[in-house]
């Protein structure tokens, strides 16, 4: 099999280091190094340097675990078993990762949220784009977004702890309601 | 009023410099001219340089922000209107502070937890503080780390995104199971 062109490892080897370490501590030594690609090729790639290359990635990795949650989710029979699915699969990916395999995007948005409007920007449109896949598979848009912050969130608390218990108890509450009748 | 003294100083500016753009892009340099503090003073006061500091404003941000997040919640007649209150006034807060004052920890838990045990550990202390202080109020711990993860979840989506939608839908969903009969 060839190796990915140097611009798919480019992106592919800084969306690893985001969702590791974040944006600020990434480097663009350690993209290279990661990428295994010269240094000059970074900037002939990404003329817009960190801040181009950091908005391509969220972009990616945004449309890439979007398609990955709903894969997950489309294949169960239900919307109760289904949102259980997406966050039992989180789960048992944290653990077999320790802990390092969680939301792509969360820590560059919240790094960027007040300092670089141009990321914050394509932070919240893949933030949107997720909200609106799951809009059209639980009903309405307020329990998708309740439904995805109880996602984000489990995911900060189980790096934090080392534990899955946040995500699974936060799959019971999201799946009761996603299903429920009445959104009090 | 007398100004706080330099260590609480440094303190404070530390902890809003996490808040706004996290661990990785606060310079020491930034902590004390924020402080207006000599930078001698620093390692003086925190000769164990940056991740003291850290350790030290994350344990501090976590009891401030406890403190402030039960006043709230106890002054509420019951567990439902507890648990609204606390989410309604995180959105109001975010709106009035241009979107800068959400969780003081999760920017630093996030861009650790895979990267400085230290660090981690004491995010990780701060959120078991967290959940033992909500465990107590809603009854049991899977339902407080629901509850938690929709919290800090809603901060992440509120911040990218600028709005107080995904706090207020995240409260309705938290006030719900924080009263349901049956965890599921």
């Amino acid at each position: 099999m060839d190796a990915p062109p140097t611009r798919d490892r480019i992106l592919i080897a800084t969306a690893e280091l985001f969702r590791r370490q974040g944006y600020a501590a990434t480097g663009l030594k350690a993209v290279v190094t990661g990428a295994r690609a010269p240094f000059g090729s970074l900037y002939h790639h990404f003329p817009g340097g960190k801040q181009q290359l950091a908005t391509e990635v969220v972009h990616a990795s945004g449309a890439y675990f979007q398609a990955l949650v709903c894969a997950v989710y489309d294949e169960q029979p239900d919307t109760a078993a289904a949102v259980r699915a997406v966050f039992d699969g989180a789960a048992e990916t944290l653990a077999a990762t320790d802990y390092e395999d969680a939301c792509p995007i969360t820590t560059v948005a919240l790094e960027v949220a007040s300092t670089d409007e141009v990321l914050r920007r394509a932070t919240a449109e893949v933030f949107e784009a997720w909200t609106a896949a799951l809009t059209e598979r639980v009903g309405d848009r307020d329990r998708a977004l309740a439904v995805l912050s109880a996602l984000e969130g489990a995911f900060v608390l189980c790096r934090a702890t080392r534990s899955t218990a946040p995500m699974l108890a936060a799959g019971r509450m999201a799946a009761a309601h996603a299903t429920s009748v009445t959104v009090t």
